[in-house]
């Protein structure tokens, strides 16, 4: 049997849609229970009674949001969904799994603080799998927890980042890379060439150097290291740009007369499996905090019912 | 009368290719006269009679090559057309454009250890124009020049552009912003906090303060600053998306029956149109290294005659 622990607080459509996300995965894993972490007296009469056997609600009367400060929350909050569902994980053992569509900071800095590490990395990191052309899928860390990283940072995340892809896609050599601002030996801050070196000590690995943001998509990579002010640059990059592509299209279609609508019409399944395979939150349900015992999955804070199934799902 | 001077070594699609741009840029520029730089004895007989009276021929013997350091370049390839032509521009006053599409690294370093510097910075910065959704397109600088900056580094960037949009766009008030990991005001890195306090001393310009790498595009800015790596792993996660976005719709419409078919043919000039405004080497011909008191611009390794002749005339 697999118990996740679920914050129904901090996602942008609210926690009814979370706890609609809740009855798909127990739909679809019929060993799971799930304890959601909310207000009681709020929540009790909400939940559907075909599922009340199998979600057991954790009291939690306070809330985290965007505009607490995420380092004092942890002393400011104490109550609040997050930090009442983290410390109830760190108690039990037997449940390996954490969902929350709230503030990524926010839980970051709390499963830092209240979470065991495991022995990987000094730090922990945000490793979403982002879309490949092949469709394979490639492990980009970090995408946004660590602003300044050693290179000896950048090595633990290079060790979380395999030991995760070993594990989740069962494939042993892993073929890896370090985002950089070319594929020269010599390209790269120091933090990036020391990180290089200190890699070359793993075994069966795949050691690939340096590559271009522009690479990172191309399914020639299984785990990408960053640190993650960069990280942060390069997944705000790929979304502004798909953005763009599709708000012109829009604009084109729209400009373009009877012939391009009859095309766009025609096409539109295309594009919106393109659309769809390119939403990672939609793909995974989010990006998993590594570095950690147990998982922490950040759902995005926009989160559909079906993606926060599948950050229940994907991670168990 | 203006005086161009045109690198005619470094381009992927050779040295004829670049001429061609050169003839259209005269066709198009009635009292333009262009210094072509090469080996005269290969040169000579190649120039179309229509035009030798409005090209000279700079001899150099010798070219950089990507696989040259562009450090020692300049001491080693002394007789290179790039070497030449720089210290060409820098004895004469009244040219005012050196274009070159050789590598960007010999080109940067060649240029800020040959010309004279204007007093806006203390680094020099590359400087493409990036498409945005509304067409109005934005300054974003240091897109690879340098890898570490100060605050002072990228307020003088930030002086750069304003001038530089200002100059090309004749247009007073400009939307500057700082490219970050969060539009909130304690996001970025110190250098980035100092940067947006000493350009609060700017008068006219808009301080839009922190933006995400999502927003670059978006058409709100007009000058966005960063360092040249941020900037470079921007730019190719820009690059990296379209061409992930193009390569699954091809993918897509070959695997999606007649009817995908028939949609992208009826879609194609629209497709066409995309990829077109995306492009923007297309668009401006290259870009512009600021910071110097004469314009060089690095045309991409790519450029097709079109490209060249937009980089002679664009920034004239």
């Amino acid at each position: 049997m697999s118990k996740v622990v679920v914050d129904l607080y901090g996602s942008d459509l609210g926690h009814e849609e979370v706890l609609k996300g809740c009855y798909q995965a127990l739909d679809k894993k019929l060993d799971l229970n799930i304890i959601v972490v909310g207000n009681e007296n709020e929540i009790k009469e909400l939940i559907d009674s075909r599922y009340k056997d199998r979600i057991d609600i954790l009291h939690a009367k306070d809330k985290i949001t965007c505009n607490d400060n995420p380092t004092t929350a942890i002393l400011l909050k104490r109550n609040s969904s997050m930090i009442v569902g983290l410390k109830y994980l760190k108690e039990h053992n037997d449940i390996n799994t954490f969902v929350s569509a709230g503030s990524s900071a926010a839980l970051i800095t709390c499963s830092f603080l209240l979470l065991e590490k495991n022995n990987l990395s000094n730090k922990i990191a945000m490793a979403p799998i982002l879309p490949t052309i092949n469709g394979n899928g490639v492990v980009f860390l970090d995408s946004g927890a660590n602003i300044n990283c050693s290179a000896d940072d950048l090595f633990g995340f290079l060790k979380l980042g395999v030991d995760f892809y070993r594990k989740k896609f069962n494939k042993q050599n892993v073929r890896c890379a370090f985002l950089s601002n070319g594929t020269e030996s010599i390209k790269g801050t120091h933090e990036i060439q020391e990180a290089i070196k200190l890699s070359q000590s793993l075994e069966n690995i795949d050691l690939l150097g340096q590559i271009e943001a522009r690479d990172v998509l191309s399914g020639k990579y299984d785990v990408v290291v960053t640190d993650g002010f960069n990280g942060n640059i390069a997944l705000k990059s790929y979304e502004g740009m798909a953005k763009t592509i599709f708000s012109l299209l829009k604009k084109e279609i729209k400009e373009g007369g009877i012939k391009a609508k009859i095309g766009a019409f025609l096409l539109k399944p295309s594009l919106k499996k393109i659309a769809s395979k390119l939403d990672y939150n939609k793909n995974t349900g989010g990006a998993l905090i590594l570095g950690l015992k147990q998982n922490v999955v950040k759902a995005h804070g926009s989160s559909t019912k079906d993606a926060i199934t599948l950050a229940i799902l994907g991670f168990i």
